[in-house]
């Protein structure tokens, strides 16, 4: 008798039960405000991910030997951020209290938002660490505040002070670099330089990672909707991964892959790679 | 003394006082379902306008010889559809109100809702003319009730039964079709062939023409987010316009065009010729 | 507890047992000579199926009621015909060994020849009605005997003279039509026209029908890798497929779709769209 | 000893002295004012040549029966138009001079200028028979007289009243229509309708035919550098190149193929396909 | 009332007669030899410079802060190079003549012609700091002296010897080597090493700086005609930029942009990001 | 009399007799597992090399005063990868016979395969040297021996233990890890770091160079069909090929480009500039 079709991506197919890390995509852009497409980045992934390796030579590990779930894209309503953002919320709510690690694939970085208030209910001394290009700190853009461009000060009214660790930046407004200089966030320009003394700060205190891939420079990645040049290199983002290895990671997320706007599908390759050393740095 | 740089469609750049027609672009696809990217039509349609002549060989007429007034694009919130109807709404009624007639560049279908709201303020006896691939019917999708897949239905809810006339449709679900059956519009499968009759009927009622161009065939219109194979030619459209140029035209739109998914630029070509023989045949 | 992510073309989903129709992807394009791709296409039409409605206005009928399981793609040896031929036809004997009809989802057409071997061992009577540009009938191609232009060949050598009906063909080298003219096959040039015909000459005979995509005009359907201009239209294949639908259809295949041509969608799109005419048409 | 790759159109590579037509490409597009692009329709036409059959199953004729020289492409210096039109005009001088027939593969449209000075000068009672979208009679364009846009109106002025016969054309501007009812040439709207009717008046003069692709509807051939929607298709061409066959063609050209518009390839393989066709009709 | 549609790069919307810097287009790409496509560049550049924003983390700089017209884009004749260089040169002239400096965006190189001629009329001691991958120093192009790969060359020989100084240059044939040999101009292989001491040596001399995106490694700025590996990195050219600032920049251009050719966007918007910091640095 | 159309890879086109090295092409892909399209690269590569200069400002040397000859692509047979092996060892075989330095390129990586047969046919102490970003090193790829990620185990299966050294590799699987642990083959992980110790290792040993151009970043190789974030870049790939110019090179080969994948076409470009400073570092 022939089988199902199962699609998930690459060696994420263990029983729920058994499963440390927890994924889901979700695919939602309504509120990008240049160039939408991120929506088709969990399927995408899942499709390319065949295209690598589950062994890691970085690592020296194989993903064969760890245990993660992808639980499939939850179906969201576009142009509905409050209702995405609520189920985005519940999935993420359901693995906590599972007891395991929610891994999200947006979607454009709203996502975020849904995430950070299920892990925050869960872990009240939650921080945040941000990979971006962008600061996403604005009070609204263009009177709406659901909005990529302000997920992090949304974020920032949920956490408090202090709470959020951005890096990478090289792109924000005058209004964003002055909320920054209140210090209700900590902005580190272009790179991973501070990374390792924040990393030592934070000690064991739980810790939500979004990774917005546009962080990293368009030439090595050019599928998403606002490229920045002037990125970080894929290294010094493997990096920085394993020193985030040390933390307490209880969520994370990747988001804005947009893969219609990369042709060569090498950004859909390097996020499916990014995922993989992800998952084995933060498997435990 | 240098200029600044006006951009209109082309030979849209009468004053506004004189203007019997006056353009606008509502670049708004948040609700967009499966591939995203109207957002970008109104520009590429004036971008690319001067790729074509001001005459017309269909009708021997000259764009050089009406008068029409293009006012650029709306600003509208991603990720807020109410908002962004509102604001259709009004720059509809203004140009409503200075005795013009609005033509607007969507945009996803919703942005109709937007105009026919205003329209049916002005005129409370209006009727509605749809040429579309989709009956775009539903009660809500995905639980949302401002959705491209529903704007016929919010505004049939508007104009009452009998108002609204669908013409090409060769997509709908099981719930359309029986809402079609209790006589709520009047759907015509496939083609024009009833649009002369119809015509007829209506008379000198004020009418609201909405063209989806997904009716097209996608071989001569590959440019929009949904293509449905089976549709009709460019040549049957430019005859079923001749017959909507007897009636009482008091406003009208084109949407759904997707420059992004045509690399070969032919949909925006045809979109801007399409629009060069509205905008001859409804000038009055 | 959350559930796997099953994948299946659009409302393919029942369970095994009482499926009627049972598809499958044949992901193969070694032997291409032109330009390779078509391994991408059951995965596509998965993903896209989801663009289309379950609903056909042509027929009133509801995917919803009919049963057809998706049983995903065998997983072939690229540079292997010949062991890529045994799976298919393994998965193909399968099927028909439960009582049920294979819907093989190519591919390259070459791939049709290995559920031609199974069906021909099921129904020693077995016809063959093919829908293509090309006439794929030489006797080898560089020398190589398992080659998409010659799959038609091979066919011919398992079932004998006359049993074999190509339509819509448009190219062909001197050494096919010759092999025509000795009535080894019946080749019908560039349309439908003599299909009823044939029809009622078949009668109730086992019938194997395979739908080179690439017998649509290119300008509906560019999505293929030899592009052969002059070809069917839409609504043309849609009552070729009626007709079919008269006849004891045992299995069929579509087969020579490559996404990656055709970067508007619409191949795809209308690939599934017809993929729903025929299983709402074949079932029984 | 290994041999040099020469590369020819598909089956064009008799030796010079046998030949009846020789062909060559004018990869020039300096003065096409919307979008660049057709230089490389020469090579890519050689390339693709091989996707095609040397077979024809329109005629049941085959190019490996007729004597064809292909000889390369001119380097032409782009931004200067006079002197590529020299470089055109001398080598299709030699070929009518050794009494064989030019066929000039485009580049954009200005090129047959060069090819049309030195057929009028063998030929002192030319005509022209111009397969276009456009009417390209205009007296400059941005004042410039040697642009693609005024190639009919230098032709003229060569030829003299009466000797132009237009087909197909549906863009036009005010002052060429004017021109046009001066019966400088004769133009017909839209198809083929009138053309048996002019091949009857021609008789056995001779006749220089010029195919600007772009007659194509952009459905059919989408790889052009202004696509005009409405255009005829490609059985109506075939049709059309037949009736020409019976005519007394002393030289012709192809242009205006833009193969990078096309990512489907199909324009390039459907100018394959009709220059075979061409070649196939107009030897003799 | 409506307003008209003024379409500017982002910003730069002052009236002219407050702008110190006044920015123009030239769209012509004529004597591009090996891919058109730079005719598109300015037009580009206004619609995806709203991507960015106005303020530069880099230098903490706002655009609202200072005073830019855009004066749109000349309307150049394809295919006269003399011609479209008058237009270039008066256009620089009337903007010079008012004490403004002048931006242009090209085009291809050879447009930077136009403006040097200008700007050597005002300042008899002009000296030209160029940034690219090729010398541009050929005498002529196939026989043509009015090339891009000839510019520099006819620059040089307007300015006189010890005039121009070229960094960034991985590109040339030996007949320019042997050229910079006999000291004509200063060519600086590769990359900016020698940028500073450069500096050091004009002072206050008047420069005219000519930017050809194409000194960008092509894995950062791939939307350009002529990619060459080795290019430099966006780093070091913004570091650049910032010794240039110290100068006493008199005009400059940023040419060689073809939008086409990179699907991502990331080339336009880097351009934009690039002309954002030089417009930032080089106002006073 | 006109001369017939030759096509060379640029300044390729001496007589056979006079060549010291001899290129040829061999675009077979069939057993590419994942996205295919490496069949075209030697046809591009022919066309673009056009676009690059003969000289090297990087050696101050021309192509012009070295003797290569560039005899063509083979005609492979897709599909069946022993006889597309067999053809091209004969090749090679020819060209070594007659005393000169072959140069392919392929093609998917397995065409080294037939190469390496004829060399060490040859040269029975043969070493290979192995740029890549995949160790191509397993037993079988789903039961096949032929194919590409088994290409070097095929090879040390010929050339024993210690002949074979990988550089650059970043992706491999756990028992191509353990192979490499065996001391069957050198590999060297990301980079070119042990190189030098490697070339003095060699000494005067006759060498096989296979350069398969996905070692290099994908940001600046996006041409390709698996790409592989964290390559080397292109001037570490120049410094290594200086190195190899010490070695005995007896043959080499460069392979993996698919220029489908890249629009912007700067792989092709690159992939002929490396070319050319192969050919003028490996030519004595």
């Amino acid at each position: 008798m022939l089988e199902k079709n199962v699609q998930t991506f690459i060696a994420c197919d263990c029983e729920y039960d058994e499963a440390k890390i927890v994924m889901f995509g979700a695919p939602f852009d309504s509120t990008t405000s240049f160039r939408p497409g991120t929506r088709f980045a969990s399927q995408a992934m899942r499709s390319e991910s065949f295209g690598i390796e589950t062994f890691s030579v970085y690592q020296m590990k194989d993903m064969l030997d760890i245990k993660v779930f992808d639980s499939g894209d939850l179906e969201l309503p576009f142009g509905s951020p409050e209702r995405a953002l609520d189920d985005i919320r519940e999935r993420t709510a359901t693995i906590l209290g599972d007891g395991k690690i929610p891994c999200m694939i947006g979607g454009e970085h709203l996502v975020t938002l849904g995430a950070v208030r299920a892990c925050a209910e869960k872990y009240p001394d939650l921080h945040v660490i941000q990979f971006d290009a962008h600061a996403d700190l604005r009070e609204d853009y263009l009177g709406v505040k659901l909005s990529h461009a302000c997920v992090m000060r949304r974020c920032q009214e949920i956490l408090g002070d202090g709470k959020i660790f951005q890096f990478g930046i090289r792109s924000a407004d005058k209004s964003e670099v002055e909320f920054v200089m209140q210090e209700h966030t900590s902005l580190n320009l272009f790179d991973f330089r501070t990374l390792r003394e924040v990393a030592g700060y934070l000690g064991n205190a739980p810790v939500y990672f979004t990774l917005d891939m546009d962080v990293l420079d368009p030439s090595e990645f050019p599928g998403t909707g606002t490229p920045e040049a002037g990125g970080v290199h894929f290294d010094e983002l493997l990096d920085a991964i394993e020193v985030l290895s040390e933390l307490n990671i209880v969520g994370f997320d990747m988001n804005e892959l947009s893969p219609a706007y990369d042709p060569s599908g090498r950004s859909t390759a390097l996020a499916c790679k990014t995922m993989r050393e992800m998952l084995l740095r933060f498997y435990r």
